[in-house]
C-alpha cells in the first residue's frame, strides 16, 4: 500500500515545531534549519509545505487562531448572557498550561508583525475578530438590559479588549502574580461594574 | 588635544541603533554585526562596552525604561489627583511618535524576556515599578474620598494595570483604530466609572 501523507497534517505539526523552538529560544530562533530539525522533517520537505520562511510563519500564527477559534466553537453556551460572556472571554486567556503556551506564541507573532507585513496582515484580521466577539458581547448585556443605562457602548468596548489582552500579556509575562483567579477575577469584576446586578 | 569619549553617551547610542534594527527587522535582526553596523561602531569596540550580546540588549531594554521614567520625573503635578493620575498613566501610553517607538521596542524585549533570563529580571523589575505606580494612582484616588466607596482596591489595581498595557499594545499594533484620542478616552472613562464625580 502506498504511504498516505496527511499534507493538512504534516503542516500542522511544522507548525507546531515552530511555536516549541519560538517559547524556547524566541523568534529568532526560528530559522528553517532549526524548525526542519524540530519537526524531525528535511530542508527540503520544509520548502515543499512552503513557498518561504515568511509563508511557514504565517501559516504557523494563523493555526494558533484557528485552534482557538474551534475551541470557541466547540463552547456550549447557556443563554445566561452574563455566563456565557464570561465562558468566552475566558478562552481569551492564558488560564491553563496550553493556553498559556498558545498566548506565548501568539504574542511573539504579533511583535514579529509589526516589521513583517505577511504576518501583519493575519494580525490585523485576528485584531478585528477578536473586537467584533468583544462588541458582541457588551451589545448583548446592552439588549438584554444586563448593562447599566448609563455605560458609554464603544468606551466599554475599547475598555474590555485592552483589558483582556492586558489580562493575556500579565498572564504570560507574571504568571505567579497574574494566575488565573486573577485573571478571572478581574474580567468578573470589570463585567459587574458595567452591569447592574 | 586628546579625544574626549563619554563612554555612557557612546552604550546609549549603541542602545537606541538596537531600537531602530529591531522596529525595522525584528528582535532577530539584532545581531552583533548589524548592531555595531547601525550604530557605525567596530564590532570590536562593541565588545569593549558590552561583555555579551545578552548584556548587550539588557542595556537597550533598560534604556527604555529609563527614558520613561525620566519623563516621568520631569513632569509637574499639580496636586488635583485625578489630572494627576491622567498625567502619570498618559506617560504609559503610546501617544506620540516617540513614545510608540519606544513602546515598540519595549514590547518586543518583554516577548523576548519570555525566552531570555537577563532579561526576564530587568523585565519582572519593570513589571513591579509599574505595578507601585498604578497602585499608588489608585490609593491616591480612595485617600482623597474620589473613588467610589464600594470599588475594590486589589481588584482596580489589577484591572487598570491590565488597561493600560493592552491600550498600548493595541496602540502600536493598530495605530489608526486606537489613535491617542481613543486611548485617552479609555483611560479618562475608567477613572470616571471608579470615581464619584
Amino acid at each position: 500500500m502506498p504511504k498516505i501523507v496527511d499534507h493538512e497534517k504534516q503542516k500542522q505539526l511544522v507548525a507546531e515545531a515552530v511555536w516549541r523552538i519560538i517559547r524556547k529560544e524566541g523568534m529568532e530562533g526560528a530559522t528553517v534549519r532549526k524548525i526542519a530539525e524540530e519537526a524531525g522533517v528535511s530542508a527540503g520537505s520544509l520548502r515543499h509545505y512552503f513557498g518561504s520562511q515568511s509563508e511557514l510563519l504565517a501559516f504557523s500564527m494563523g493555526f494558533v487562531s484557528q485552534k482557538v477559534k474551534d475551541r470557541i466553537s466547540g463552547l456550549t453556551f447557556t443563554g445566561d448572557s452574563m455566563e456565557d460572556a464570561q465562558k468566552l472571554l475566558y478562552e481569551f486567556l492564558p488560564l491553563d498550561e496550553e493556553k498559556s503556551a498558545e498566548m506565548e506564541v501568539w504574542m511573539a507573532f504579533t511583535i514579529k508583525a509589526l516589521s513583517d507585513s505577511t504576518l501583519k496582515e493575519l494580525s490585523s484580521r485576528v485584531y478585528e475578530e477578536m473586537k467584533m466577539a468583544i462588541t458582541l458581547i457588551i451589545d448583548t448585556l446592552i439588549e438584554k438590559s444586563l448593562a447599566k443605562e448609563e455605560i458609554d457602548r464603544d468606551a466599554q468596548i475599547e475598555i474590555l479588549y485592552a483589558l483582556v489582552d492586558g489580562l493575556a500579556l500579565h498572564g504570560i509575562m507574571q504568571p505567579n502574580q497574574v494566575n488565573a483567579e486573577v485573571m478571572k477575577r478581574s474580567i468578573n469584576h470589570y463585567l459587574g461594574s458595567i452591569c447592574r446586578y
